[in-house]
């Protein structure tokens, strides 16, 4: 992996990434000259225990922006830049320009009980300089480069000191609020481990110390021991419905030896990773023949205050279609009761994900029993 | 309140409720008289620490019928059997036809770890039978009658004995996945406390435990102390958009003395909780001049095993439109991290919902400093 870190002239962060060593070819823009004026708020959720971000700024943020203008495409006219330089490189990473917390998030006025900085950081990821592809689309190489550039960003957010918990993350398709088409995700960091982390951490330390094995070993033996669930096993790595999956063909990509982080997978693991990934994205596309509208979140061990190996590193895809045009909501009974009510069993979700074309002549793979 | 308890000809509960007597002027119809043959089953996420309900039945489910088909309203034509009798009732409830959790649901083939039936109760609650008409063109008496129905499902349910938790809620709009344009709303009831009662139930515990007042008392106070959030103060109850709030415009209705259940109000604390809504309701409408698409849930203690008088008693809206034409969506850090990002202040989303008038000649509420 090789990348080149630069300043914009707002001066904001913004990391080049490339498979080969990364060349810039013109000057480094900014749609804006103005620094970034963000006071990101929190406050606390005192019923449910959690945090809400406030960040008035973000109302005024870019919204479906006609073709013409593609803020993540590089720079043609210098007269109208976007957030992205000409040059050779692969993935790029920079500073949200209307983030939801900040490292430098000052002491909000006095407000109600609970009320504090929005102490974090939001980045905003470029997949591919293709704006018209896929996640999909991108190479066995560029899967496992962006798995790299998510681990590097972990590192380096840890590093900080002021950072607990990672989250990357894609939404894709206008149905789930997709304000630009450009391949892309996002990253939160969190100056504490949010709820869902947290959660996933006790858990698995519960597990841990009732089993004296990890949660992700025991899951992924009996994934592959019942078979019925798995959509790709790549021998380092796979892909299942849980079976206790919450939406219609939820995939979860989990490596076979258990780890905490990405910075935790060999160079053959990641890539392993990355093919599992690549596959299960494909088979969502083809599952109902139309671009799956879906979340993709990266689970990592909280950071920066000793480790963790007992938190269960895995990939989660929602999609939103649980049957052609028809999108799954999230409505009274999983954001009143916080329960999910899923029409499709994983079993059969993953028969079904199994069945798709991937590609010409690729060979489908088979239910284990 | 006045009721009439009869059975449908597929064998599921109907009750009719009235401000007036009942009077039935038709067969009690049934879509189909198949009896209902559901299985729901459930399956414990070990990650996340919460059940998930699996119903494959409900894939089949009415969706955005014909208006010449309106299961909700009274049957014309006995050839054409509707959900609902010809009748003087206000309101309607009945067990749903396609139910996530059935109190009958029998023990499911033998599946992954923390597999079991899917054991509670799932109603449909028709508000009116104006098939055009919106919960908050319901009269003063209307919604006092409907939250005296809520209080009496409630009551009902913790009576079956195998209940732990009722959850009424209305999804309001096709953004937000309605199916059935008539207003209705659903009652979900579970055999065991769901996550975010739990942690109602919790958090408020600990702060009766530390203060030794309700937590609901102490909210109530800081409100009209502040006055900035506060949208309507009628005495026994008000509304106000939570110092914590989730969603731009969330809206949460209060008793002023707290309570734990709807059916430990007094009647006029019910009728000023009703003109709370109502006058709540009206204020979502008209902030953008569109019928604003929202989820309403009645959070309630839990029922059947003690009483739990620290619950505080409260309704939540979240509507989805954050600004003209713009949902609010549930992405990345929602769902992936349970943490929410809102672009809009409380205080500034209380004073347009204060702002926005209600009904010709009303005195609009002004802020209370």
């Amino acid at each position: 992996m090789h990348h080149r870190d630069v300043l914009k002239p707002d001066g904001r962060a913004l990391t080049l990434y490339g498979v080969r060593p990364v060349q810039v070819t013109s000057e480094i823009p900014s749609p804006s000259v103005d620094p970034v004026d963000a006071r990101p708020v929190m406050r606390w959720h005192p019923l449910r225990g959690e945090w809400v971000m406030y960040a008035a700024h973000r109302l005024g943020r870019t919204f479906l922006p006609p073709p013409e203008y593609n803020p993540l495409a590089p720079t043609r006219d210098p007269a109208h830049p976007t957030e992205l330089p000409r040059g050779e490189y692969d993935i790029a990473v920079f500073d949200n320009r209307f983030p939801s917390l900040t490292l430098t998030a000052p002491d909000p006025e006095p407000g109600p009980a609970g009320t504090r900085a929005g102490v974090g950081k939001c980045e905003v990821v470029m997949f591919s300089q293709d704006a018209h592809g896929r996640l999909a689309d991108l190479s066995e190489t560029q899967l496992a480069l962006l798995l790299d550039v998510w681990a590097d960003r972990t590192t380096r957010l840890a590093g900080t000191g002021q950072i607990r918990s990672v989250l990357a993350f894609e939404n894709r398709g206008v149905e789930v609020g997709v304000t630009l088409h450009h391949p892309h995700g996002q990253i939160y960091a969190f100056d504490h481990v949010p709820p869902v982390q947290a959660r996933m951490l006790t858990t698995a330390q519960a597990h841990h110390a009732a089993h004296g094995r990890p949660w992700l070993a025991d899951f992924v033996q009996a994934e592959q021991a019942a078979g019925t669930r798995v959509i790709r096993d790549e021998g380092l790595a796979l892909s299942v419905v849980p079976p206790f999956a919450r939406f219609p063909y939820e995939t979860w990509m989990v490596p076979a030896r258990p780890a905490a982080l990405l910075s935790d997978l060999s160079a053959e693991e990641t890539r392993a990773f990355g093919r599992v990934l690549q596959d299960a994205l494909r088979r969502l596309d083809g599952l109902f023949g139309v671009p799956m509208p879906y979340l993709l979140t990266v689970h990592q061990a909280p950071v920066g205050a000793g480790s963790h190996p007992e938190f269960p590193l895995h990939i989660e895809i929602y999609p939103y279609l649980r049957a052609p045009g028809r999108l799954k909501f999230l409505a009274g009974t999983e954001q009143g009761a916080g329960e999910f009510a899923n029409d499709k069993f994983p079993e059969a979700a993953a028969q079904e994900l199994r069945a798709v074309s991937v590609a010409p002549g690729e060979r489908n793979i088979e239910p284990g029993n």
